[in-house]
């Protein structure tokens, strides 16, 4: 029998709410930061070794129901020559980032060797895990891939990438269409190295509205999902973005066998929005699990009480877990989640 | 008979679509620039005559359906003793921003003298628009108010705002209620200098979900919105949120005759799931004023294909006009609601 993770995700019966965590493995937890202080975060990324062992800390820590490999979303970016670097308090940072006269140049999809350490570090976790735990493989989505790559840093608006976009689209969709064919490699690879679900984290979709997704986005994130139903039907899929309230047609149309809610919207209303079809992820305030107490009781059994007696739901933060969270209160979380039952008559039961 | 624009937030007949900008007064227009290059932005705004001028610069240039007065959303802190500057390259900054402790000796509201001088800008721009075109005065909602209190400078997550917000619920609510009465005052006091409409301001209610959102904001923005009502129920008052997808239904019941939709989303839709009693303002993505040209045309008229035609819709951008803007875009974007006539069947009639 697969593990409840794998089974929500399929909206099969469950024994109790899965619960994992957006970057569960990072700085608010000691394990990490003792290999963090002697280490940058890109060279943990490119160590399976320590990435491995990364991975594995919030399974060990508070048996999360499952793991998600640690890497970047941008290394894969490096598969078309552009140069990337972490900055101390400014993040990465792309030296030279895209434009429409290098894209013009680019190669069809990303040289594999980009990221062919995160395939290592799958292959450890998976025979460290021993099938006790489902391991999720991740990747960014095109459009937050292409976010990245033109504006060549974070940023509150990404306007010099929106800008390409509305002014150059024939440089825009020849730029989507080479991360769609390389994320797309990418997740096939990460599955056939041993992940058992994967994840696209579309962190910037939510800066469009529906026209401008249709046009410009979704027949690349489709293309991705797509693929991966053709060639792994079983594997789940999980569609995430964030500030998207505003897109839950367009990405349940875009694909993907679970929709990933972020914490700026009721989940049972999203739920309901999206319709039948498919498994809901979310979408607790991780400001609330740094919280802690009270507070986070509450809202942790609100969502519980809204959607978990619903097959095919996972309890997951709306957003990363931040640094300043205080470990214990994760620890209370999970066990929160995993020792809910649902009432016999849940609010908000169809 | 009221101009179109007041109408329009009434819900009235209109000749066409009014339609103004936010951000319409700024860095994009060139005399704007020539003003703010020997001028700081505080200076700009704290001298009446200056303010006024830089009001009118868009009416002038554009001919947009309304006027909103120049004034910034942060001097109304310096009236609880907090001091505001606006450092390059970083914008706003309080040197010693809000604590627990701070805000326990706070007065009641703020010095009212912090934001005279809006006031009397807002007497010399009514006396040079001579009736022709309308007047909007504007505050800052108590959360966003409070967000920059706390925090002391812009910031994408707000997190020391929203982790007081979670874990010192007593001063949470000691600030918003002093927020609220100030920005209750403050708008009142600009009706009575002469603004014809006022908004408000909520920029980072998006950051908060719906449970969050009813318990530590709604009651404070109701507040605001239930004295104007009392005093001035003629005076169209309009809500703006930007990244409040999620929120749409909490927005309304705050208050506002006019509901502000940002660029996330679909007009129509938003203003279905709004349902009626409401007039709608919104809502082009800012980015596609910069890109211009075919883009903006086939945006802007899919938003007037859609609700140009419904009692109470006031042309608008998702947010504030881009600093790269191209000021003949703006022109373009005018004459085409301005000349827009809805067909005898558009799309989306109800």
């Amino acid at each position: 029998m697969s593990h409840r993770f794998l089974r929500a995700c399929r909206r099969e019966a469950v024994d109790h709410v899965p619960i994992w965590l957006m970057r569960q493995a990072g700085r608010y937890m000691p394990e990490y930061r003792a290999i963090r202080e002697k280490h940058s975060l890109l060279d943990m990324i490119r160590d399976p070794a320590m990435a491995a062992e990364v991975t594995l800390q919030p399974v060990r820590a508070f048996g999360v129901d499952a793991a998600i490999i640690f890497s970047d979303i941008l290394p894969i970016l490096e598969g078309f020559g552009l140069k990337l670097t972490f900055v101390s308090g400014r993040g990465p940072v792309i030296e030279q980032p895209a434009t429409a006269a290098m894209i013009a140049t680019w190669p069809e999809t990303a040289d594999p060797a980009a990221t062919a350490f995160t395939l290592d570090a799958i292959r450890v976790v998976r025979r460290e895990l021993d099938g006790k735990t489902p391991l999720i493989g991740f990747c960014g989505a095109p459009f937050t891939l292409a976010c990245y790559a033109v504006e060549g840093q974070s940023s509150k608006e990404y306007e010099k990438a929106r800008r390409l976009m509305a002014t150059e689209p024939k440089a825009w969709h020849a730029l989507m269409q080479r991360l769609a064919t390389a994320a797309a490699a990418y997740l096939l690879a990460q599955i056939q190295a041993g992940a058992q679900a994967v994840q696209l984290f579309d962190s910037w979709a939510g800066l469009l509205g529906p026209d401008d997704y249709r046009e410009f986005v979704l027949p690349y994130s489709r293309y991705v999902f797509d693929r991966l139903a053709v060639s792994y039907p079983e594997v789940p899929a999980i569609h995430f973005a964030t500030g998207a309230t505003g897109l839950l047609a367009e990405l349940k149309e875009a694909g993907g066998t679970v929709i990933g809610i972020d914490n700026r919207v009721d989940i049972l209303e999203a739920w309901n929005r999206l319709g039948p079809g498919v498994a809901v992820q979310g979408n607790l305030d991780p400001m609330t699990l740094v919280a802690g107490g009270a507070i986070m009781e509450r809202r942790a059994r609100a969502i519980l009480d809204k959607v978990g007696h619903r097959p095919g739901f996972i309890f997951n933060l709306g957003h990363g877990v931040l640094k300043q969270t205080d470990p214990t209160h994760v620890a209370e979380l999970v066990r929160l989640v995993q020792n809910y039952r649902a009432a016999a008559s849940p609010k908000g039961s169809p």
